[in-house]
Order: C-alpha cells, then structure tokens, then sequence
C-alpha cells in the first residue's frame, strides 16, 4: 500500500482523494451523520430534518452516496410507494471517523475562530459564498 | 456541548461545518499530510513536492492554514529571506484524523469504485470540474 503522500502526488487517479472528495460536499456529511443517528428516515424526513436542502441538491445527494455504497435505498411498493434510506455497512464504517472529525472540531473551534480573528481575516474570505 | 445533529442543522454558524469545510479544500489537506511527514518545509519545497499546484493557490491555502492556526509560519531575515512552514500543535492534533480518513479511504476505495461503476455512475457527474 502506497504511504498518504504518494496517494496525494498522483493527482487525477488518487484514490484518497476520490473519497475525501465527498467531505467537501456538506450536505453528503450531514446525510450521513442523520442516518447513523436516526438509523431508517424517508426522503420527506430526512428533508424536513435539514431543513435548509433543496429536493433537488437532496436527490443528487443521496444518489451519490447510493453509487457509492454508503447508503441503501429500499422502495416499497405501497400507494403512495415508500422509499427508506439507511446507511449501509461501508456507510457505517464511515461513520465514525466523521464522528471523531466532529467531535475534534467541536473541542477545537474556539481556538480556531479565535486563532482566526487575531489573523484578521474575514469570514467571507475564508468561506465564500459557492 | 451540543451533538453532532444539532451543530449541523444550526447551518449558518454551525462550528462543526465551519472547520469541516477545510477538508472540501484538497489542497489544505495535502499541505498538512505534507508537514506531517516532512515537518519543516520552505514554500518552494512544498510547491515542488505537490507539484501541480499554482505559486498563488499554495499562498492561498498557507494564509487559511496560517489562520486557522493549523500551521506557523517562521520568517528568517537572511538574504535571500527564509520562510519556513511547520505544523502547530494544533495541526498536529488533527494529523492523526487526515490519516484515519485516508486509510479508511485505502482500504475501501476499490469497494466504492466497484459500486460506482456497478451504479453506472460516470465520473463526470460524481466529480465535476470546479
């Protein structure tokens, strides 16, 4: 197995790089993290839950990580048709690493904003607007 | 301390969202693999290691890093000057969950290549160009 650095140098087919990929899609992050709470949630739950999400950009969302093999998309074919989501076992597998992500930013973010606000830097300059 | 849902759907100030966010940044994640390995590195080190990165996007990303308080940024004044990027202890703490991530990322690219390609998935859609 290649070492973490000669993963990243090898940029179009680094394979590290194609799943991280996926963490600078928020919504895909927080899809997962709601299912590793809830366990089993239908589309109009899962949409009410984050609230802010278009029925669009969720749709695209959880396609990808049904390509992807982190979440399970079962139908039931009911009138009207059922359709749950859970994550799968890859999915859960990733679960906690996300967890620990969340859980060292949470115990870090103070610093951080602080750390931020003695560089001077704005926020729009450290996040802006996609 | 809230749990990780709550910090999520709090979009707008969500700390969890706000350090998370790096990570949709590739280049920060390799300049911390980078430091972690090699530990002290000038700019024109770090430019030649990653290779395909432009001299303004590498500035780019050691201010927010430099900001964030992820790494320091140590001037010499010979001539010509010296500048050499490290690793804080901050960083440093977030090392070992970059390492986690890749290795998950490793061991389970082929898994997720598999699905994607049995899902019919074509590149294109699930990495589009930036």
């Amino acid at each position: 197995m290649k070492n973490n650095l000669e993963n990243f140098i090898d940029t179009e087919n680094c394979p590290v790089r194609q799943v991280l990929d996926r963490f600078g899609d928020k919504w895909s992050i927080l899809v997962i993290i709601i299912l590793g709470e809830k366990e089993v949630l239908r589309f109009s739950e899962l949409s009410q839950i984050i609230g802010n999400i278009s029925q669009k950009m969720l749709t695209v969302t959880l396609r990808k990580l049904e390509a992807d093999g982190l979440l399970s998309r079962q139908l039931y074919p009911e009138i009207p048709p059922r359709v749950e989501y859970r994550l799968t076992r890859l999915g859960k597998g990733l679960l906690p690493l996300i967890t620990d992500l969340t859980a060292w930013a949470n115990k870090n973010i103070e610093t951080i904003q602080k750390n931020r606000r003695r560089a001077g830097v704005r926020v729009s300059e450290i996040h802006p607007k996609k």
